[in-house]
Protein backbone atom coordinates (compact mmCIF):
# COMPACT_ATOMS: atom_id res chain seq x y z
CA UNK A 1 0.00 0.00 0.00
CA UNK A 2 1.10 3.42 -0.56
CA UNK A 3 2.35 5.70 2.20
CA UNK A 4 -0.54 6.78 4.66
CA UNK A 5 -0.72 10.06 6.13
CA UNK A 6 -3.23 10.71 8.96
CA UNK A 7 -3.89 14.60 9.12
CA UNK A 8 -5.90 15.01 12.36
CA UNK A 9 -6.73 16.17 16.27
CA UNK A 10 -5.60 13.50 18.67
CA UNK A 11 -8.56 14.56 20.77
CA UNK A 12 -11.10 13.66 17.68
CA UNK A 13 -12.54 10.01 18.14
CA UNK A 14 -13.27 10.12 14.04
CA UNK A 15 -9.43 10.56 13.75
CA UNK A 16 -8.37 7.53 16.23
CA UNK A 17 -11.44 5.31 14.39
CA UNK A 18 -8.73 5.47 11.89
CA UNK A 19 -5.86 5.31 13.72
CA UNK A 20 -6.90 2.48 15.58
CA UNK A 21 -8.18 0.41 12.52
CA UNK A 22 -4.83 0.97 10.72
CA UNK A 23 -3.08 -0.65 14.46
CA UNK A 24 -5.40 -3.26 13.96
CA UNK A 25 -3.97 -4.01 10.71
CA UNK A 26 -0.48 -3.66 11.15
CA UNK A 27 -0.59 -0.54 8.57
CA UNK A 28 1.57 2.24 9.15
CA UNK A 29 0.15 5.73 9.75
CA UNK A 30 2.20 8.95 9.63
CA UNK A 31 0.16 11.62 11.63
CA UNK A 32 0.02 15.36 11.26
CA UNK A 33 -1.34 17.22 14.10
CA UNK A 34 -4.06 20.38 13.67
CA UNK A 35 -5.82 22.36 16.73
CA UNK A 36 -9.41 22.56 15.44
CA UNK A 37 -9.84 24.95 18.55
CA UNK A 38 -7.51 27.07 16.81
CA UNK A 39 -9.02 26.73 13.66
CA UNK A 40 -6.25 24.85 11.99
CA UNK A 41 -8.60 22.94 9.59
CA UNK A 42 -9.80 26.31 7.93
CA UNK A 43 -6.54 28.09 6.88
CA UNK A 44 -6.59 28.58 2.83
CA UNK A 45 -4.13 26.01 2.54
CA UNK A 46 -6.13 23.28 4.26
CA UNK A 47 -8.93 24.27 2.35
CA UNK A 48 -6.85 24.14 -0.89
CA UNK A 49 -4.87 20.97 -0.39
CA UNK A 50 -6.41 19.29 2.03
CA UNK A 51 -9.96 19.23 2.43
CA UNK A 52 -12.48 21.88 1.07
CA UNK A 53 -14.70 21.26 3.35
CA UNK A 54 -12.45 21.82 6.27
CA UNK A 55 -12.37 18.92 8.58
CA UNK A 56 -10.26 16.42 9.82
CA UNK A 57 -9.76 13.21 9.91
CA UNK A 58 -8.63 13.31 6.39
CA UNK A 59 -6.74 10.12 5.03
CA UNK A 60 -3.99 11.38 2.67
CA UNK A 61 -2.85 7.79 0.40
CA UNK A 62 0.33 8.57 -1.11
CA UNK A 63 2.72 11.54 -1.01
CA UNK A 64 3.48 14.77 -3.31
CA UNK A 65 1.78 15.50 -6.89
CA UNK A 66 -0.03 12.08 -6.72
CA UNK A 67 -1.49 12.40 -3.20
CA UNK A 68 -5.41 11.66 -2.61
CA UNK A 69 -7.22 12.84 0.08
CA UNK A 70 -9.86 10.73 1.32
CA UNK A 71 -12.21 12.91 4.11
CA UNK A 72 -15.15 11.16 6.25
CA UNK A 73 -13.51 9.06 9.10
CA UNK A 74 -15.71 5.53 8.18
CA UNK A 75 -14.86 6.23 4.07
CA UNK A 76 -11.31 6.05 5.26
CA UNK A 77 -11.87 3.21 8.22
CA UNK A 78 -13.38 1.53 4.89
CA UNK A 79 -10.27 2.11 2.26
CA UNK A 80 -7.83 0.79 4.97
CA UNK A 81 -9.61 -2.26 6.04
CA UNK A 82 -11.37 -3.73 2.09
CA UNK A 83 -10.67 -7.59 2.26
CA UNK A 84 -9.32 -7.70 5.55
CA UNK A 85 -10.94 -10.07 8.16
CA UNK A 86 -12.67 -6.08 9.80
CA UNK A 87 -15.11 -6.39 7.50
CA UNK A 88 -17.30 -9.62 7.04
CA UNK A 89 -17.53 -11.72 4.19
CA UNK A 90 -21.26 -12.24 3.94
CA UNK A 91 -23.02 -9.21 1.69
CA UNK A 92 -25.89 -9.00 4.22
CA UNK A 93 -23.62 -8.64 7.51
CA UNK A 94 -21.39 -5.99 5.28
CA UNK A 95 -24.24 -4.00 4.45
CA UNK A 96 -25.25 -4.43 8.14
CA UNK A 97 -21.97 -3.52 9.53
CA UNK A 98 -22.36 -0.06 6.92
CA UNK A 99 -25.90 0.40 8.78
CA UNK A 100 -24.46 1.14 12.45
CA UNK A 101 -21.57 2.91 11.03
CA UNK A 102 -24.46 5.46 8.94
CA UNK A 103 -26.42 5.09 12.32
CA UNK A 104 -22.94 6.43 14.23
CA UNK A 105 -22.59 9.56 11.80
CA UNK A 106 -26.23 10.24 11.67
CA UNK A 107 -27.72 9.25 15.49
CA UNK A 108 -24.60 8.91 17.84
CA UNK A 109 -21.88 11.26 16.73
CA UNK A 110 -24.04 14.63 16.48
CA UNK A 111 -25.00 14.37 20.00
CA UNK A 112 -22.46 11.99 21.85
CA UNK A 113 -19.83 13.03 20.72
CA UNK A 114 -20.96 16.93 19.94
CA UNK A 115 -21.67 17.00 23.61
CA UNK A 116 -18.06 15.98 24.75
CA UNK A 117 -16.56 18.77 22.44
CA UNK A 118 -18.79 21.70 23.95
CA UNK A 119 -18.32 20.05 27.70
CA UNK A 120 -15.07 19.14 27.92
CA UNK A 121 -12.84 20.94 25.13
CA UNK A 122 -15.38 24.10 24.46
CA UNK A 123 -16.16 24.72 28.26
CA UNK A 124 -20.05 25.01 29.16
CA UNK A 125 -19.12 28.97 29.73
CA UNK A 126 -18.02 29.18 26.43
CA UNK A 127 -21.44 28.08 24.65
CA UNK A 128 -23.40 30.00 22.40
CA UNK A 129 -26.87 30.43 23.80
CA UNK A 130 -27.84 28.90 20.82
CA UNK A 131 -25.78 25.71 21.64
CA UNK A 132 -27.12 25.58 25.08
CA UNK A 133 -30.06 25.26 24.05
CA UNK A 134 -29.33 22.31 22.00
CA UNK A 135 -28.32 20.25 25.31
CA UNK A 136 -31.18 18.78 26.36
CA UNK A 137 -32.68 17.71 22.96
CA UNK A 138 -28.87 15.84 22.25
CA UNK A 139 -28.63 14.60 25.79
CA UNK A 140 -31.78 12.59 25.07
CA UNK A 141 -30.83 11.83 21.23
CA UNK A 142 -27.39 10.49 22.47
CA UNK A 143 -29.53 8.92 25.56
CA UNK A 144 -31.51 6.66 22.87
CA UNK A 145 -28.24 6.26 20.55
CA UNK A 146 -26.93 4.31 23.99
CA UNK A 147 -29.69 2.62 24.53
CA UNK A 148 -30.18 1.54 21.07
CA UNK A 149 -26.74 -0.05 20.62
CA UNK A 150 -27.01 -1.49 24.55
CA UNK A 151 -30.16 -3.11 23.45
CA UNK A 152 -28.41 -5.13 20.70
CA UNK A 153 -25.48 -5.75 22.58
CA UNK A 154 -27.31 -7.33 25.32
CA UNK A 155 -27.91 -10.39 22.12
CA UNK A 156 -24.79 -10.06 20.56
CA UNK A 157 -20.78 -10.06 21.16
CA UNK A 158 -20.31 -7.70 18.29
CA UNK A 159 -22.37 -4.95 16.55
CA UNK A 160 -22.77 -6.66 12.59
CA UNK A 161 -22.04 -10.39 11.28
CA UNK A 162 -20.67 -11.64 14.74
CA UNK A 163 -17.07 -10.33 14.89
CA UNK A 164 -15.25 -7.12 15.29
CA UNK A 165 -15.69 -4.66 12.58
CA UNK A 166 -15.74 -1.70 11.32
CA UNK A 167 -18.89 -0.75 13.13
CA UNK A 168 -17.58 -1.75 16.39
CA UNK A 169 -14.38 0.26 15.77
CA UNK A 170 -16.75 3.23 14.80
CA UNK A 171 -19.16 3.25 17.40
CA UNK A 172 -16.41 2.78 20.02
CA UNK A 173 -14.60 5.62 19.20
CA UNK A 174 -16.77 8.20 21.22
CA UNK A 175 -18.84 5.50 22.69
CA UNK A 176 -15.77 5.06 25.15
CA UNK A 177 -15.35 8.82 26.38
CA UNK A 178 -19.18 9.50 26.29
CA UNK A 179 -18.80 10.48 29.94
CA UNK A 180 -16.72 13.36 29.10
CA UNK A 181 -19.88 14.72 27.70
CA UNK A 182 -21.84 14.00 30.37
CA UNK A 183 -23.19 10.41 29.90
CA UNK A 184 -23.11 7.49 32.32
CA UNK A 185 -21.81 4.56 30.68
CA UNK A 186 -23.02 2.62 33.99
CA UNK A 187 -26.10 3.00 32.32
CA UNK A 188 -25.38 0.55 29.70
CA UNK A 189 -23.76 -2.79 31.55
CA UNK A 190 -23.70 -4.31 27.86
CA UNK A 191 -21.83 -1.70 26.03
CA UNK A 192 -19.52 -1.62 28.93
CA UNK A 193 -19.33 -5.48 28.50
CA UNK A 194 -18.69 -4.39 24.47
CA UNK A 195 -15.98 -1.96 25.39
CA UNK A 196 -13.99 -4.22 27.36
CA UNK A 197 -13.92 -6.67 24.50
CA UNK A 198 -12.50 -4.10 21.57
CA UNK A 199 -10.05 -3.14 24.05
CA UNK A 200 -8.86 -6.94 24.62
CA UNK A 201 -8.17 -7.08 20.97
CA UNK A 202 -4.74 -7.93 19.52
CA UNK A 203 -3.28 -4.90 18.22
CA UNK A 204 -5.26 -2.29 20.34
CA UNK A 205 -4.27 1.27 20.75
CA UNK A 206 -5.73 3.49 23.14
CA UNK A 207 -6.67 7.39 22.16
CA UNK A 208 -3.82 9.34 22.99
CA UNK B 1 -32.23 -12.50 -4.89
CA UNK B 2 -34.55 -12.74 -2.31
CA UNK B 3 -38.27 -10.64 -2.55
CA UNK B 4 -37.59 -7.40 -1.24
CA UNK B 5 -39.93 -5.11 0.49
CA UNK B 6 -38.96 -1.40 1.42
CA UNK B 7 -40.69 0.07 4.50
CA UNK B 8 -41.14 3.86 3.70
CA UNK B 9 -42.67 6.83 3.95
CA UNK B 10 -42.81 7.88 0.05
CA UNK B 11 -42.38 11.78 1.31
CA UNK B 12 -38.68 10.56 2.36
CA UNK B 13 -35.60 11.57 0.47
CA UNK B 14 -33.96 8.27 2.46
CA UNK B 15 -36.86 6.11 0.78
CA UNK B 16 -36.71 7.35 -2.31
CA UNK B 17 -32.84 6.41 -2.85
CA UNK B 18 -33.37 3.14 -1.90
CA UNK B 19 -36.45 2.83 -5.01
CA UNK B 20 -33.56 4.80 -7.77
CA UNK B 21 -31.39 2.56 -6.85
CA UNK B 22 -33.59 -0.66 -7.09
CA UNK B 23 -34.86 1.31 -10.62
CA UNK B 24 -31.73 1.62 -11.65
CA UNK B 25 -30.95 -1.67 -11.17
CA UNK B 26 -33.45 -3.23 -12.51
CA UNK B 27 -34.82 -5.08 -9.13
CA UNK B 28 -38.31 -5.59 -8.50
CA UNK B 29 -39.46 -4.11 -4.80
CA UNK B 30 -42.63 -4.19 -3.16
CA UNK B 31 -43.33 -1.14 -1.23
CA UNK B 32 -45.03 -0.95 2.50
CA UNK B 33 -46.47 2.78 3.50
CA UNK B 34 -45.65 4.52 6.99
CA UNK B 35 -46.95 7.99 7.31
CA UNK B 36 -44.32 9.44 9.97
CA UNK B 37 -46.30 12.12 10.83
CA UNK B 38 -48.59 9.90 12.45
CA UNK B 39 -46.39 8.41 14.54
CA UNK B 40 -46.75 5.34 12.33
CA UNK B 41 -42.73 3.90 12.26
CA UNK B 42 -43.12 4.09 16.40
CA UNK B 43 -45.67 1.17 17.16
CA UNK B 44 -44.88 -1.56 19.34
CA UNK B 45 -44.97 -3.41 16.43
CA UNK B 46 -42.79 -1.40 13.89
CA UNK B 47 -40.12 -1.07 16.86
CA UNK B 48 -40.09 -4.94 17.50
CA UNK B 49 -40.07 -6.21 14.27
CA UNK B 50 -38.77 -3.49 11.80
CA UNK B 51 -36.34 -1.52 13.12
CA UNK B 52 -36.05 -0.62 17.12
CA UNK B 53 -34.60 2.78 16.14
CA UNK B 54 -38.05 3.91 14.97
CA UNK B 55 -37.32 4.89 11.68
CA UNK B 56 -37.84 4.26 8.16
CA UNK B 57 -36.44 3.42 5.52
CA UNK B 58 -36.21 -0.26 6.27
CA UNK B 59 -34.90 -2.33 3.05
CA UNK B 60 -36.58 -5.77 4.03
CA UNK B 61 -34.85 -8.98 2.89
CA UNK B 62 -36.99 -12.26 2.33
CA UNK B 63 -40.41 -13.26 3.77
CA UNK B 64 -41.65 -14.68 7.35
CA UNK B 65 -39.36 -16.02 10.11
CA UNK B 66 -36.69 -15.68 7.78
CA UNK B 67 -36.57 -12.25 6.78
CA UNK B 68 -33.68 -9.62 7.57
CA UNK B 69 -34.22 -5.88 8.13
CA UNK B 70 -31.49 -3.20 6.89
CA UNK B 71 -32.36 0.57 8.10
CA UNK B 72 -30.18 3.41 7.01
CA UNK B 73 -30.93 4.52 3.58
CA UNK B 74 -27.39 4.22 2.50
CA UNK B 75 -26.68 0.87 3.61
CA UNK B 76 -29.62 -0.48 2.23
CA UNK B 77 -28.69 1.20 -1.09
CA UNK B 78 -25.14 -0.72 -0.75
CA UNK B 79 -26.74 -4.21 -0.08
CA UNK B 80 -28.46 -3.62 -3.26
CA UNK B 81 -26.24 -2.35 -5.59
CA UNK B 82 -22.80 -4.50 -4.44
CA UNK B 83 -21.11 -5.59 -7.25
CA UNK B 84 -23.26 -3.78 -9.94
CA UNK B 85 -22.07 -0.52 -12.12
CA UNK B 86 -23.27 1.57 -9.32
CA UNK B 87 -20.18 1.22 -7.17
CA UNK B 88 -16.87 2.13 -8.69
CA UNK B 89 -14.37 -0.72 -9.42
CA UNK B 90 -11.75 0.80 -7.85
CA UNK B 91 -10.64 1.27 -4.31
CA UNK B 92 -10.17 5.01 -3.35
CA UNK B 93 -12.78 5.42 -5.68
CA UNK B 94 -15.29 3.08 -3.79
CA UNK B 95 -14.29 4.58 -0.53
CA UNK B 96 -14.32 8.22 -2.16
CA UNK B 97 -18.16 7.37 -2.80
CA UNK B 98 -18.83 6.65 0.82
CA UNK B 99 -17.11 9.50 1.66
CA UNK B 100 -19.77 10.82 -0.20
CA UNK B 101 -22.50 8.96 1.11
CA UNK B 102 -21.33 10.15 5.30
CA UNK B 103 -21.14 13.30 4.05
CA UNK B 104 -24.38 13.14 2.65
CA UNK B 105 -25.95 11.86 6.32
CA UNK B 106 -23.86 14.56 8.39
CA UNK B 107 -23.89 17.88 6.47
CA UNK B 108 -26.10 17.44 4.15
CA UNK B 109 -29.55 15.72 4.76
CA UNK B 110 -29.70 16.97 8.56
CA UNK B 111 -29.74 20.58 7.31
CA UNK B 112 -31.67 19.97 3.81
CA UNK B 113 -33.72 17.99 4.78
CA UNK B 114 -34.60 18.65 8.01
CA UNK B 115 -35.32 22.50 7.03
CA UNK B 116 -37.77 20.62 4.05
CA UNK B 117 -39.56 18.60 6.29
CA UNK B 118 -39.96 21.58 8.82
CA UNK B 119 -40.99 24.04 6.47
CA UNK B 120 -42.89 22.04 3.72
CA UNK B 121 -44.83 19.20 5.87
CA UNK B 122 -44.69 20.18 9.57
CA UNK B 123 -45.53 23.72 8.77
CA UNK B 124 -42.93 26.22 10.29
CA UNK B 125 -46.01 27.50 12.40
CA UNK B 126 -45.94 24.40 14.05
CA UNK B 127 -42.26 24.11 14.77
CA UNK B 128 -41.03 24.47 18.93
CA UNK B 129 -38.92 27.52 20.08
CA UNK B 130 -36.19 25.83 19.94
CA UNK B 131 -36.30 24.10 16.35
CA UNK B 132 -37.39 27.81 14.94
CA UNK B 133 -33.79 28.93 16.65
CA UNK B 134 -32.04 26.36 14.94
CA UNK B 135 -33.20 27.22 11.26
CA UNK B 136 -29.98 30.13 10.75
CA UNK B 137 -27.62 27.33 11.91
CA UNK B 138 -29.14 25.05 9.53
CA UNK B 139 -29.82 27.28 6.78
CA UNK B 140 -26.06 28.24 6.75
CA UNK B 141 -24.89 24.52 7.18
CA UNK B 142 -27.11 23.66 4.21
CA UNK B 143 -26.04 26.45 1.98
CA UNK B 144 -22.48 24.85 2.84
CA UNK B 145 -23.13 21.61 2.28
CA UNK B 146 -24.63 22.84 -1.29
CA UNK B 147 -21.66 24.97 -2.02
CA UNK B 148 -19.29 22.59 -1.45
CA UNK B 149 -20.95 19.82 -3.86
CA UNK B 150 -21.18 22.65 -6.53
CA UNK B 151 -17.71 23.72 -6.58
CA UNK B 152 -16.46 19.26 -6.86
CA UNK B 153 -19.50 19.06 -9.54
CA UNK B 154 -17.89 22.27 -11.47
CA UNK B 155 -15.00 20.11 -12.06
CA UNK B 156 -16.45 16.71 -12.61
CA UNK B 157 -19.84 14.96 -13.80
CA UNK B 158 -20.33 12.69 -11.10
CA UNK B 159 -19.54 13.04 -7.45
CA UNK B 160 -16.83 10.11 -7.27
CA UNK B 161 -15.20 7.36 -9.93
CA UNK B 162 -16.48 9.49 -12.79
CA UNK B 163 -19.45 7.52 -13.07
CA UNK B 164 -22.93 7.80 -11.47
CA UNK B 165 -22.43 5.96 -8.25
CA UNK B 166 -24.34 5.39 -5.17
CA UNK B 167 -23.28 8.83 -4.35
CA UNK B 168 -25.03 10.81 -6.46
CA UNK B 169 -28.19 8.66 -5.97
CA UNK B 170 -27.71 9.55 -1.99
CA UNK B 171 -27.26 13.42 -3.04
CA UNK B 172 -29.60 13.40 -5.44
CA UNK B 173 -32.68 12.58 -2.62
CA UNK B 174 -32.78 15.75 -0.87
CA UNK B 175 -30.89 17.98 -3.47
CA UNK B 176 -33.26 17.94 -6.18
CA UNK B 177 -36.04 18.99 -3.47
CA UNK B 178 -34.26 21.79 -1.42
CA UNK B 179 -36.50 24.48 -2.49
CA UNK B 180 -38.79 22.95 -0.52
CA UNK B 181 -37.06 23.81 2.43
CA UNK B 182 -36.15 27.58 1.23
CA UNK B 183 -32.82 26.92 -0.61
CA UNK B 184 -32.52 28.12 -4.14
CA UNK B 185 -31.02 25.50 -6.32
CA UNK B 186 -30.08 28.32 -9.20
CA UNK B 187 -27.77 29.74 -7.11
CA UNK B 188 -25.64 26.26 -8.18
CA UNK B 189 -25.40 25.61 -11.50
CA UNK B 190 -23.29 22.62 -11.68
CA UNK B 191 -25.78 21.00 -8.99
CA UNK B 192 -28.63 21.85 -11.44
CA UNK B 193 -26.69 20.62 -14.82
CA UNK B 194 -25.60 17.10 -12.29
CA UNK B 195 -29.47 16.71 -11.69
CA UNK B 196 -30.53 16.82 -15.06
CA UNK B 197 -27.56 14.11 -15.81
CA UNK B 198 -29.51 12.50 -13.44
CA UNK B 199 -33.04 12.41 -14.47
CA UNK B 200 -31.86 11.59 -17.60
CA UNK B 201 -30.09 8.26 -16.45
CA UNK B 202 -32.30 5.46 -18.67
CA UNK B 203 -34.23 3.65 -15.80
CA UNK B 204 -34.43 6.57 -13.98
CA UNK B 205 -37.82 7.35 -11.51
CA UNK B 206 -38.96 10.24 -10.37
CA UNK B 207 -39.65 10.49 -6.43
CA UNK B 208 -43.85 10.20 -5.75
Amino acid sequence: MEPLTLHEDPRSGNCYKIRLTAALLGLPLERRHYDILKGETRTLEFLATVNANGRIPVLQIGAGAGARFLPESNAACWYLAEGSGLIPADRFARADMLRWMFFEQYNHEPNVATLRFWLAFVGEGNLSDQQRAQIPAKRAAGEAALALMDQHLAQADWLAGGMLSLADIALHAYTHVAEAGGFRLGDYPAIGRWLARIAATPGFVAMD
